[in-house]
């Protein structure tokens, strides 16, 4: 019998499809975990801290095959993981949707102002004027980033006349190589920031980048709060050298309640809740979790793995 | 000479392209307007005043040409204008990119539930789960209404995944007639209303189409206050029986500041501000205007004419 140690979340919509050579063992919390892992050849954990997920990760020293519901897994010990030859296999594509749908929501909410459409309904004011006038349609993005993510943010950009120009290893019409997006940042109405975290990405933001954008430039945020310098974005922002930041990730995460970025009027704060708005992602993640069993069982390569040299 | 009575604001557009058979008078105030528009042949008024606006038309004894940056314009005397065969060009289309991009926002908010994401920041509260967990994707929209908007809409929603079934007069395979939407509004998670403002339109969701829609339907109104029975939908929305509803229009505008729609937690209230959600608007009316006058000059239809019989 192959041990796997899954969580109980997710025992409802696994257990009735496990195959025979499979001996579950369900943990409900975080102690449950640490005391099962060791014996695990299969693992599937995510741990709201990181730190526990990580070091479960370490115990699990019998690992073959380690499952996350989650993209980023730049928290995890991979090098270990590789040394100890663990497939890994990843989130990559479970939360793109809703994290793509929020990317449209965060463009469109900055252009109107809504936030203070919000405000001003919480005091019954009727308010005479948009605070935002600013159109999607004829606007030019730049999206860093072209997994799942950028895909289907690019697709759901085309319609609203948004001109969409990717940052690519290969040339391309619609792309620019990896040495081209820094002298072209002024251009850009949005710069769209979905690429995974590794050590080429982080900081790739900076005092320099943020200089270079228009004045009214919008920077999104949905890959990982280190792909910006904050503190050059907060410099940024109270100077009002772009128009706004929307950040659904940030350094540190949660940001602590004194930290500048909430105040900030043109700083937009949505807490990592960009690929949580959605009630089918355990669901999804158990779908794939078992087709990847059988094919776990057949030999077979499991899909989507992670590059534990690259990080994603 | 053809005297042409024109708000001051669209001078600085409209002056430099003038041909030479205009006389144009221009307006700053509403006084100076229904001082002038008795000798006018061409009148282009919009007032924030909808009273006022319908009594400069009614004064314009000698209009043959009145113009609106408005699409809606049933709060102007038509029947009065249609006597005088006053030809009425309007602003429909103008704000048609803009309400759209509005109306999509406006599915995404209420989807995520970003509102409560916006109180949050404003508290500096890190929330750990999204206060909306719908997405876009795979869910289904009734849409009532489709002129210029209503197609924008379509448009934009497919790449989302949102199925659109329209409300036509013909039959066609994603559309319902006239008379059969009503017996399916069970089946929809989105009812969009952007249907033009007349007798027709008048209360066409009352409590029978509130009480028909789904438990977690989402009502969206960019029409008119008027097209939906607002005491039901009140009563509907405090009763939890539909999700939400997100009322770019309500009875009446401005609404009342002890109205009990700005405090219920499931209606968006967003002011009228739909159309005005951009910077564009003056000068794409300005351009349609002229390109108006100059049929005007050489005796050809003007467009987009608002049938007087109709209403739209």
């Amino acid at each position: 019998m192959t041990v796997a140690v899954l969580s109980a979340m997710t025992r409802p919509l696994v257990e009735p499809h496990l195959p025979d050579w499979v001996e579950a063992r369900w943990f409900a919390t975080t102690e449950e975990l640490m005391d099962m892992i060791p014996d695990a050849e299969i693992g599937w954990f995510d741990l709201y801290s990181k730190e526990a997920m990580a070091e479960a990760a370490r115990r699990g020293e019998r690992l073959k095959w380690f499952n996350s519901l989650y993209a980023g897994l730049d928290h995890m010990p991979l090098d270990l993981m590789a040394q100890r030859g663990v497939v890994v296999t990843n989130g990559a594509g479970i939360n793109a949707i809703t994290i793509a749908e929020y990317v449209v929501m965060g463009m469109l909410t900055v252009a109107k102002g809504y936030r203070d459409v919000v405000r001003a309904q919480d005091r019954h004011e009727w308010l005479l004027d948009s605070p935002g006038k600013r159109e999607l349609c004829g606007s030019k993005a730049l999206l860093l980033g072209t997994g799942a993510i950028g895909s289907l943010i690019a697709e759901r950009l085309a319609p609203f006349g948004v001109t969409v120009t990717k940052v690519r290893r290969s040339p391309a019409p619609d792309a620019l190589g990896p040495g081209e997006w820094r002298a072209r940042l002024g251009e850009f109405d949005w710069v769209i920031l979905a690429v995974p975290a590794t050590p080429e990405t982080d900081g790739m933001i900076g005092a320099a980048e943020l200089a270079a954008m228009k004045g009214d430039a919008v920077l999104i945020n949905i890959a990982r709060g280190t792909v910006v310098d904050q503190d050059a974005l907060v410099e940024t922002l109270r100077a009002g050298r772009i128009h706004a930041a929307f950040l659904d990730v940030t350094t540190p995460e949660p940001l602590p309640a004194d930290h500048p970025l909430w105040d900030l009027p043109n700083a937009h704060v949505t807490m990592h809740l960009s690929g949580r708005a959605q009630d089918k992602m355990i669901q999804r993640s158990a779908e794939r979790f078992l087709a990847n069993l059988a094919r776990y069982g057949a030999g077979e390569p499991l899909e989507p793995q992670v590059n534990l040299a690259l990080g994603y």
